[in-house]
């Protein structure tokens, strides 16, 4: 481990999806339960959205969540986490470069990466050891849904390889619902990110306390 | 006027659209013709595309522009705009508030703000006077489309009303082609904002020296 990063637990990491949770409100109060419930980090992502709703969004979300002490990501918009002063950014391959993003928000902010195969966790590596970034998201590796062609799952012994002698912290993403938890968690992740297994679900405190019930016990009782 | 606007020559103000453009390539070509042929500012305006892509392009065009000191405007995407320090943002009303690009951006970079009546164009005069803003682009004044409701058309009435004893460099933009010109600036724009004028066109030199004689004839030869 690099003595730069900043800590992080992404035991259990909540993706908003404005659309899945129901709306603007629904969404607030879906993180607000989440994270009494254990969650424990936030990111929002919603890309169709204009930049003032994305704005006013984020501070309610920064509100609620600060009781409770879970980190507020923000997907691609680096320029909302400047405005509302979140935790951190999370960027994908094709959004701005983590360099970029770090050095805009400076040294003690979060920095995610999508990561979706070997060559992209070596340089993201590379990077955590560099300070540049602080995690990366993997996946998927579950199909998310019949199109096998609209996003490449990672294989099995490609994933072996990039969570072998890691010191990358490192969650994994797509399509994981509950009950698929320990079998992702003893392939050596840090945490699983869910959208949908919390966002729209009936009962958020139970499905979330139902999630960190899989977390934990996967993870031994160390956490 | 106040002391604090950064300068901004509004006569011939060129709104790039890739599609429109043909591409990145062609837009980027665009671009330093119009430039070399005198457009006065231009805009990069890109909401389909990923940051990846923006922020390439955004430095492409910073390079093209640089020896003719023609400045480089960023729609909506601060972060672009931070990230290779262009010579300005662009905001519409759903965008950032025009306060936080600002202060994100500092005292001395272009900020411009779309405005669409008297109400906002009242606003945005205090906001010029603030130091908040530069300038304002105000449209549109010609339908653009069959589809009225689309967008809203600015009443002939509130233009003038907004035009008169104003203090706020304003540009006029929405559907302006060549031959309009000279009605547009007698209403007392400080110049015309041009998308498909310009973009997509066979001569583009011509293009933009066609609008530029239309701008300087109806400033009667003051610039």
């Amino acid at each position: 481990m690099t003595t730069t990063a900043n800590p992080i637990d992404l035991s259990l990491y909540l993706v908003l999806d404005p659309d899945l949770c129901g709306g603007l409100d629904e969404m607030v109060s879906t993180a607000k339960i989440a994270a009494q419930n254990g969650a424990t980090v936030v990111q929002l992502r919603a890309p169709q959205w204009k930049k003032r709703q994305w704005l006013l969004a984020a501070q309610a979300l920064k509100t609620v969540l600060a009781p409770y002490h879970v980190p507020l990501i923000i997907n691609d918009q680096l320029d909302i986490a400047l405005a509302m002063d979140a935790d951190g950014v999370h960027v994908g391959q094709q959004d701005l470069p983590a360099s970029e993003v770090r050095r805009l928000l400076g040294p003690n902010k979060i920095v995610g990466l999508s990561t979706n195969g070997l060559a992209q966790f070596h340089e993201a590596e590379a990077m955590y050891q560099a300070g540049i970034i602080d995690y990366v998201g993997v996946g998927p590796v579950y199909p998310t849904g019949t199109k096998k062609d609209a996003s490449p799952v990672i294989a099995v012994d490609e994933v072996a390889a990039m969570l072998q002698n890691r010191i990358l912290p490192a969650v994994v993403i797509g399509g994981i619902q509950a009950g698929k938890v320990a079998h992702l968690m003893a392939q050596g992740f840090d945490g699983v990110a869910v959208v949908s297994a919390i966002c729209g679900q009936a009962d958020i405190a139970g499905a979330t306390q139902g999630l960190l019930a899989e977390i934990h016990a996967a993870k031994g009782g160390t956490k």
